[in-house]
């Protein structure tokens, strides 16, 4: 007799191993940490679980995987729009950073945790300043995370000097070395605001601890006009230089590549996320995504923070990200639905060094798994479970999550965080960002 | 003593009579088919309602206005994805109209009255065949509509040969003519499907009832090859040879236009109605809607239909004009969220020529109105009520909705409408789709 700690049953389980590798009426069993059952259910001798989800005729699918974001960004969401880069940094985003401590970062990373697993996120990829809340934050709710402390050539709100910044990584990778759901990278943040040795030394310390590297490239149009004037090499062909491209590095946006340049990353297996939504509405420039996958490169897809989204929402990123290649390429083939979603479940977990771990649904892997309800007008009828879900569904269709085996979302009810606790105590600190902002900063 | 049929309390009524005109901790009072009141519920002598709706903090707004779809399309939705056009369109869409039938429109708008009142839709411009019925479903859903029968120079599946076109869409315009919630225009389907002396039988039947002639204009770069070597002009500029041109025009989608076309379009009044997420996903291009606002041109905003959108969604629609705006300019100051939620709202209603009913809150107005529940974590913290329901609002953060002073959704039940038959017959007819394509129509 096979005995589950869960049995989702009734659903359309969207493996994503395969394009058809979708399996209708069946059920995922769960087992400790991991997946132990995928199939029709009737084909057990007497299915047993100490809890059954009813999936309702639903979609059963890979929890999704946040590429790219700046958790406790979720504080800043709406306070400063529609403004020129440089401004909303200069006048917004710097100054009040320079304000936060760790309460307010934890803060902000548990109301975006909160708002990630309402939207079917399970694991996600982070890049800020106190980045022990946020794992600390990510531990509490029960989430899947690669986060790590960014690291520049200047003096940070958290640790001060830039050697105390290398050793606050340190000291994070060692913490979480054996965590089930917290891994940790080094940082740096991009090639414009990271010394050759910054970059050179961050790359020691990933290599000595065997984590990923990851980094900014190629965001704006500036940024590489600044790097070559400095350095006489586009952004890529400069880190090429200094012997840094390689598996190991994910690199973050990588919108204004040259043809040398797309032809380096791919060469050099380094991962990209792209993060379509912010890209867009910074007035960023677009991925070329298409272009990077027919080279083979392993492209994931990110949220970036709520400053430039202005939301955790990777059903919306999908969606646009299918559109706006579209769009710009005037072709209306690219980036299927399937493409798409595999970016944001199995290349996404692929481009985090997590493959083995999460991002599809087979026995053996850990039980990263999201039911979406579909009994609901704007998902009926249903055709295609990939179109339904890249281009009709939203983010709030999420009726249950697991992540790592555990019930974290119930009929919407999310059971590992207090969500009016947390609502409360990030309208307190906004209160204060408000103030900060009237007082100049 | 003030007695309201409503009174909705404890909201910020976002009214969009002016960008400051956003009134916090205030109520909304309606009576009859109105709006009576809005202001501080403080300031009546004895506030009283046959029934108080606690907007508990969140936003009350306009109905939204989709300014175009095609309602009953929504059984198609997921059919056909990522194709190039001419095969979509020739291989599925058409095809499978030519089976269609009254009852199978019907069903096909009511669900789509379904979804886009459970998303904030209060009023919509709806283009289709068999339309009689899409005007019977509004009804039934107490939505508000401006539809039209398609005229074009084949044989319609409905009506048959053109002359009967003409004749179906004057008994509509009759049918209809005092009706507080269903308008009836004109809508001749586009240049490169409609002979001249159509064009102008239509200008004539619409000046006769003095309703809106309503058109789709340069969607693709194909239709303005196939218009040039026709008529030896671009599209508006052959509308306006023919003397088309002027404010009782709505003119779909308007992506290709010449500098000269734009000033022909702004010089005569003629409305547009933008629908970014369809231009995209059919790689049609991108409307220059900064272009046309700086030139005084009122522009709606619509969703199309769910055959290439694939939802009836104007939440993320606005969210995906904003942004394909900024990266298209590579401007991030373009586009701001008052701007676009101005023409999913009083734009909107202006483009269909109900500014004087609908699209804005002010006493005396119908009473078309919303609440977006705010209380959740991705609408959390709230800096600016544009910013929050233009980037981070989901359709379904909808909670309640009031057409005509009628309460049709409370707490997301939807009041005039059986979603869960609605939806069952959905599929029911999705399977004769299904079938019909299998068959090879």
């Amino acid at each position: 007799m096979e005995q589950f700690d869960y049995l989702i049953t009734n659903g359309t389980i969207v493996t994503m191993q395969s394009r058809e590798q979708v399996l209708k009426g069946a059920s995922l069993g769960i087992t400790g940490d991991r997946i132990s059952f995928l199939g029709d259910s009737k084909n057990l001798p007497t299915p047993d679980a100490k809890k059954v989800v009813d999936a309702k005729g639903g979609l059963v699918l890979p929890g999704l995987v946040n590429g790219h974001t700046h958790a406790a960004m979720t504080l800043f969401r709406g306070l400063a729009d529609d403004l020129p880069l440089m401004e909303w940094l200069t006048k917004y985003i710097f100054p009040v950073e320079k304000r936060m401590d760790t309460a307010f970062v934890k803060t902000g990373a548990l109301l975006a945790c909160a708002e990630m697993i309402l939207s079917g996120i399970t694991t996600f990829c982070d890049m800020y300043l106190f980045e022990e809340e946020i794992a600390k934050a990510a531990k509490e709710a029960g989430m899947r995370c690669l986060v790590g402390e960014v690291l520049y050539d200047f003096s940070s709100p958290n640790y001060g000097a830039l050697e105390k910044g290398f050793e606050y990584t340190e000291r994070m990778i060692r913490r979480w070395k054996d965590d089930p759901l917290v891994s940790v990278a080094v940082e740096p943040h991009a090639v414009f605001t990271c010394s050759p040795e910054l970059l050179l030394k961050a790359q020691q310390l990933a290599q000595a601890y065997q984590v990923p590297m990851i980094i900014h490239v190629a965001e704006t149009l500036s940024e590489v006009g600044q790097v070559s004037e400095k350095y006489g090499k586009r952004p890529f062909e400069h880190l090429d230089s200094l012997g840094l491209l390689g598996p190991q590095m994910i690199a973050i946006h990588c919108i204004h590549l040259s043809p040398g340049e797309i032809r380096l990353v791919a060469e050099k297996g380094v991962k990209v996320v792209t993060a379509p939504e912010s890209n867009m509405k910074l007035a960023s420039g677009i991925c070329p995504v298409p272009r990077l996958l027919s080279e083979g490169v392993v492209v994931g897809l990110g949220t970036d923070g709520c400053a430039s989204n202005n939301n955790l929402d990777l059903f919306g990123e999908m969606d646009s990200l299918a559109k706006i290649h579209k769009v710009a390429s005037m072709d209306p083939t690219v980036m299927d639905a399937y493409t798409v979603l595999r970016m944001a479940t199995v290349e996404g977990a692929r481009a985090l060094g997590m493959e083995a771990v999460t991002g599809s649904l087979a026995p053996g892997k850990k039980a990263d798994v999201i039911v979406v309800d579909t009994c609901k007008p704007h998902l009926t009828p249903m055709f295609d479970p990939y179109s339904q879900l890249v281009y009709a569904a939203k983010a709030n269709d999420v009726s249950h999550s697991f992540i790592n085996g555990r019930l974290v979302l119930e009929e919407r009810k999310l059971l590992t965080l207090d969500v009016e606790e947390i609502m409360k105590r990030a309208r307190e600190k906004a209160r204060d960002v408000a103030g900060w902002v009237l007082a100049g900063c």
